[in-house]
């Protein structure tokens, strides 16, 4: 996979791109990231990049014309173009397995107050990490960059992957480690027992008992088994009890 | 304001501390955002952070103790303690601006393995950026910064605050900049008029039109001024017409 991104901050990529799990599948030559500066698209002497909105208005906008070009010099045929924008429903875990699937993306970074709207037309699809605003789009890029690159990888053993929060709508079990005492706070006495069968029993029962608690809401979407639907009721009486 | 990070990826910040509007806005004594490498607070001689899950299962967690230690050297009685983690409510412009009025903030970057479940008892809230799965919380931690710090700064205006989306559940309206015409295709006539009172409707018009194409959700907690009713009544009979 290639991914390149189109940004006015290059070196904000600098610690991404060097850092951890990142530059070891950059490294294993699974991906290739390119940082390319917007900026270098302009032909203005002054390198302008941004101008007054017509109707007036706060801020400055990217000019379509900048866009455009750096976008034609730096995608293909098969690029499957993004922009970071907050016209898009917030991105999800089956958007990264969706777009881990192509071979070349081309990720736009918008500018914090805006860019010229005529430039929409030349995306694939808008996308937004979540309903907050940011001062660009650099950190979105990174955070879907993260979430598709990652799961090129079969480092991060297919286990890992499997038992993940949102793919299955289920949040992790607690999980313990070393010290077993701390300060008086001791880890479960079943998962020292060795009894695979009560300790898969244990998780499976706290993963629906965190899910209840921190987002019920993803239980709406979530396939129930029997062993399941045996273990709310197991919850439930707990409660009542 | 204070913001503190406790990372085992301390490098990964620089590009993020260094370039754009943050910077900026530390240059102004608005922040300060100290980043901390917890395996600093190992007592192993090897610096170890992390140990094997009792009871089995992949991957490595993050230890309690030498998180607990990070935690205790870097926090406040008056600190607000955040951690990343999947167990919350994805962040909102809401949690931006609540967070914001804190003077002293802590955010623990999860591991994307996990983390022992006895360290949850000792932040005041977990932070979920959106249900999507990362290597790891730095980037996490970084856009939940942003998010916050941006509010600090007057820098950024006024205007341009009032009118950014997820405040007022209203995705922005279209804009404009030169050149005029871009290959065949203009800037609507109405924002060269002049006038502000028709290019303030328009605007206002294509803001609710974009808000009910991508995100028609936002509308379910907007309120609705009289003016945006009638001007829901001229898009609807634009489609029907």
């Amino acid at each position: 996979m290639r991914i390149t991104i189109l940004t006015l901050f290059p070196t904000m990529f600098e610690g991404f791109l060097h850092t951890s799990i990142i530059k070891r599948i950059i490294d294993k030559g699974l991906v290739e990231i390119r940082i390319v500066d917007i900026r270098d698209y302009s032909l203005d002497k002054h390198r302008h990049v941004d101008d007054t909105p017509y109707g007036g208005g706060a801020g400055m906008l990217m000019k379509v014309d900048v866009l455009h070009r750096a976008l034609a010099a730096n995608s293909k045929e098969n690029s499957r173009i993004l922009l970071t924008s907050p016209k898009a429903k917030p991105f999800k875990q089956s958007d990264a397995r969706r777009l881990s699937k192509f071979s070349d993306i081309v990720i736009v970074c918008g500018h914090y107050e805006g860019i010229d709207y005529r430039f929409e037309k030349y995306v694939d699809e808008k996308v937004s990490i979540g309903d907050y605003v940011l001062t660009g789009g650099e950190l979105a890029s990174m955070v879907i960059s993260d979430a598709i690159v990652r799961l090129l990888d079969d480092g991060i053993s297919k286990q890992s992957l499997e038992i993940e929060s949102f793919d299955n709508n289920l949040l992790e079990c607690p999980q313990y480690t070393r010290p077993y005492d701390f300060y008086g706070d001791k880890v479960p006495a079943v998962l020292l027992s060795g009894n695979h069968r009560d300790i898969k029993h244990y998780n499976d029962k706290m993963a629906l008992r965190e899910t209840l608690k921190y987002r019920p809401d993803l239980l709406e979407n979530h396939q129930f088994t029997k062993e399941e639907i045996a273990l709310l009721e197991e919850i439930r009486n707990e409660f009542e009890g």
